[in-house]
């Protein structure tokens, strides 16, 4: 195939759809490589910041992006740009809508926006988590229906995407990149796209095992975060701490892996991809009831959490009305910027309508940014020991290595721990 | 402690209770370390076997046995042994009754068994699976009923076993010891006692905390594993093989741990230990919920594979009754003799009530042994292609390396598979 020696030469031009967590790493992983890129984004502010050689990403520095469009990167938001390129890859959201329906909107406006100015002889790639069977069945029709035959003079593969920010370990080059075509000719196109810039590429046997193998990611880590949630209720009532448990655990060499319970479960994954599945389901008559029940016990976190506030204030006679409380960490995971659907905001706001005082720190989050479904107009405190002594109560939320957790023993009145940071009994502190 | 100085200088003389899976591998660690040793099993048939230095379980090879004996090592049913003993190890079996409950009654008799006979300065360990609060509140009282202070003349530990037979990286020597003490002289005692013969002894706050440790490990299998078998079942719908799904998402370095799914759990632990949780929760008014649906799950399995096996002999148009199934491996995980709990009986047993002409191949369990509530008068059929021909169907239930795979395949007419052992899509293979 010509498309395969285009790839193997670097002649490839390559277009990412997307330009957030997943689509920027990868372009700059081709732009570094030396293909020429051109990036896609509908978000208009998103294109001009990268045009600017700006990053609205923490852990991506503006420098990488400025040598990219020194390299000859380009962002746009006109899909006309895809006339001219050789491989389509879609990084795109695929949120749950209200009623935690998949929501595949970003992926099919996107592939209708640019089938009209396909080529021959192109490969599209979609990387957004779905369920088991988009690619085949949403995405395959609106490219035929275009004139063009899958397998023969257009290539289309689902790759999931591994991104982890915040990992220090392993990156976009190094995580093994899953690969399933539509058809045989769809894989090998596929395969060599992606080995041509990443360590290691893993095929499948078709693009519903590419599908599932993300969704089990997911599912694997929302279920066995569920379950440290629950097994952290019943310790609690128990008088054991959760976290030496889990700890103690820790130490048989195999058998069993530790995962740690919080405040709840964020990001753009664990909470939404394994809820796909449950949807997909349905039409065969099934019930994802492990999925149904972590997600019931993960959202029931900050909640629990709240409990245990109201309870911590009571102890010294205070109702939460009216009472000042720090939340540490808005972040969903430690040391990362990353707000989307972090349970600090919905504890936050929990205490809001309660008519506490709700203040934040969170030294990756400076402001409180716009979000689509939540406002505060609140930027964060310094933690300092003067800072520290205003407030009824800290609850620590997000595990950020950048907190002085001695300063935060030493100064706070009441703590309220969700990470297990704070071990052995102290009376102002509250496992929760 | 004189008793510290007494195990340090191996003076102490050391007491086994229950000489199973457990307690053997312990009581050579023990005299192979150079201590005194006792072992004491109420079941007299245990007892003749080790004097004669013959082993009944078949990773202990009878070498070790006659070793031990001949470096003084004795088997009795005889509890008065303890009077000269000073640390007692109990390592009973703490098993469920009909009713799903736990049945403690072979530790508590096994503790008031030997009271009457303890002197003081002696250490109890308990290392039989049991629900957080045992130690202090079944066991702490009928010590002390006897006059004895826990923590000052009679020391009181809790230190799960994590026995793996069959795990040919870690043993019992090897694998991390948690010990929790009913107080601090106590964990002094238990952490010197442990710690003289184990590479690694890791101490934790409280019995408390050892008791939901080993839960916790095997709660986490129990669920993980009825996870992956939700999974398989909704993947066998959607034409996705689920095997295929976990190898590719275990080529994920981080966040992901791979469960293969089955015909159901055995062995002594997984399938009973979580339900020790569940029974002490409701003290608390708790449910656990994970755990209860892990059961569930798990325990459908058995008649999930049957019916597949319905299948495809309804495929060559043939009913179960009449029909001629072999069965591959009847213990209950690969490599071992274990057969406590295994799937494999269940599903001997609905064939035969369906009608089905029933044998089993297992080259670790010759002769289908005594077990309490099942009966089969069989021996293991030899694998040969002669043989194998003569089945209208086999079910592969345990993936023994043992087992001629290629033989397998070629001869068998055909084949229910439910390990993920054969790979591709081959009409007689059926997955399950």
């Amino acid at each position: 195939m010509n498309l395969i020696s285009k790839i193997e030469n670097k002649d490839a031009i390559i277009a990412i759809v997307g330009l957030g967590y997943v689509g920027i790493p990868l372009a700059l992983i081709y732009v570094e490589a030396g293909f020429k890129v051109v990036g896609i984004d509908i978000d208009k502010e998103k294109v001009n910041s990268l045009n600017n050689g700006l990053s609205y990403i923490e852990h991506i520095k503006s420098n990488r992006i400025k040598s990219a469009i020194s390299s000859g990167f380009k962002a746009t938001s006109d899909f006309a740009v895809i006339k001219n390129v050789d491989a389509v890859i879609i990084c795109v959201p695929t949120p749950l809508n209200t009623y935690r329906e998949p929501d595949l909107s970003f992926v099919l406006n996107t592939t209708r926006a640019l089938v009209p100015f396909l080529k021959n002889d192109t490969i599209i790639s979609l990387e957004s988590t779905t369920y088991p069977g988009t690619t085949e069945e949403e995405l395959k029709p609106i490219i035929e229906e275009a004139g063009f035959i899958v397998g023969e003079n257009i290539y289309l593969t689902f790759s999931p995407e591994r991104e982890d920010p915040g990992n220090e370990i392993y990156n976009t080059k190094t995580i093994p990149k899953i690969c399933g075509g539509v058809t045989k000719n769809c894989l090998e196109v596929g395969v060599k796209l992606y080995s041509k810039v990443l360590d290691s590429v893993v095929p499948v046997s078709s693009t519903r095992v590419a599908e599932m193998t993300k969704l089990l990611e997911n599912i694997h880590r929302a279920v066995n975060i569920g379950l440290v949630n629950e097994m952290k209720i019943i310790a609690d009532k128990m008088d054991i701490d959760i976290h030496e448990v889990i700890r103690a655990a820790a130490t048989k060499p195999f058998g069993f892996v530790p995962y740690f319970p919080g405040p709840g479960i964020g990001g753009h994954c664990i909470p939404i991809d394994p809820f796909y599945l449950t949807w997909k389901a349905r039409e065969f008559g099934f019930h994802t009831r492990f999925i149904e029940l972590a997600g019931e016990i993960n959202d029931s976190m900050p909640v629990w959490v709240i409990d245990k506030v109201i309870f911590a204030l009571n102890q010294v006679s205070k109702p939460v009305k009216g009472s000042k409380i720090l939340l540490l960490g808005i972040a969903y995971k430690k040391n990362v910027d990353d707000m989307r659907e972090s349970p600090s905001v919905i504890m936050m706001e929990k205490l809001r309508d309660l008519g506490a005082e709700i203040s934040y720190s969170d030294p990756h989050v400076p402001i409180f940014p716009k979000m689509r479904h939540h406002k505060f107009d609140l930027t964060s405190v310094n933690l300092t020991q003067n800072e520290l002594q205003k407030f009824d109560l800290v609850i620590l939320a997000t595990n950020h290595d950048a907190f002085d957790y001695k300063l935060i023993k030493n100064e706070s009145k009441l703590i309220v721990d969700t990470r297990g940071i704070f071990q052995g009994d102290d009376p102002k502190i509250i496992k929760a």
